[in-house]
């Protein structure tokens, strides 16, 4: 069992509707040095593949994406995320639906720091449907550039995005797969 | 001239409007190496002052701070951004107006992550009129705990974000002060 499975069963919180609260250490108050443990199993997994250029969206993935940037001496971009539609042509676009909220968000790369040499490691924080994960693909995938991999912290094994991806054909890391969580008992679940 | 300053004369790009775009290394894409020495020279100026969390807020602050945190050995939490109102009682929060854009925005924090035990050093990307801090401040004060020192990677001297900031005894640490940009030729002028 890694730090995050650890981490996960020791301070996650089960809410009604298939919520996992990660708060205390993953998405707003931040263990980097758990971040820092989290960055090297990615760099141990992801040994021996090149990657020059780490990929994540605003705001939850920045900080993990960059304290594990340090275990692959490269730099980091963020995609935006926006409702606004006022872009100029220098823009990778892609425009995603969340199924959790029932919204459309533009998810936006600068085409300067994006382009068909990179080979780009996707690093966020959650994957359950996969929508942001969907826009980011179809990003690097405009610039012409190519997926390395795609590390993930909290993947929810019993929704379909991980599979879909997998199915695709990317490899995809995730570092915690919950397969199912008990609001009554608090219980969670882990994929061994 | 500290790390920052170098790279900012060497790949900052002047706008009209007295807009410095650092967007190849400090606020879209990410070059965590400078992050890191950023996070030393801030560790060297607070040494002595006793802090254990970093506050930031979302999104160009995130990966600064996380970062950083590293050098002090503290958790870091991210304020959010929202124009909802849709918060229950659980949060600090602070309804700050931009100056820039002309509206405003609710900063917000659980109250599980800051207490009135709390020495907060507060880390962002810029500073110019300060609105943003402004709101983190309030923050900190809603809490009962204390602000521990500031770390600004950027202050626009020519606004007075940072002069009001210090006339309140506040600590700010600027790695890099910003006194004046000229479109047309592209030279910066930085705070000796």
């Amino acid at each position: 069992m890694n730090c995050l499975e650890e981490r996960i069963l020791k301070d996650g919180v089960v809410k009604e509707g298939n919520i996992l609260k990660v708060d205390s250490f993953l998405n707003h108050q931040l263990d980097v040095e758990l971040f820092d443990e989290m960055g090297a199993e990615w760099a141990k997994r992801f040994e021996g593949v090149e990657i020059n250029k780490i990929l994540t969206i605003e705001a939850s993935g920045i900080g993990i994406a960059c304290v594990a940037a340090r275990h692959f001496n490269v730099p980091v971009v963020f995609a935006k995320k926006t409702q606004s539609v006022n872009l100029d042509g220098e823009m990778y676009t892609a425009e995603v639906e969340s199924f959790t909220h029932k919204n459309k968000n533009n998810v936006i790369v600068s085409k300067k720091f994006l382009n068909e040499n990179d080979k780009v490691l996707i690093i966020d924080d959650f994957l359950a449907n996969g929508c942001a994960l969907q826009g980011l693909i179809s990003i690097i995938n405009s610039a012409g550039a190519s997926v390395a991999g795609i590390g993930i912290a909290i993947e929810k094994g019993f929704q379909s995005g991980g599979q879909i991806i997998r199915n695709l054909g990317y490899r995809l890391e995730s570092l915690a797969i919950v397969d199912g969580m008990d609001p009554a008992t608090g219980e969670i679940s882990l994929r061994k």
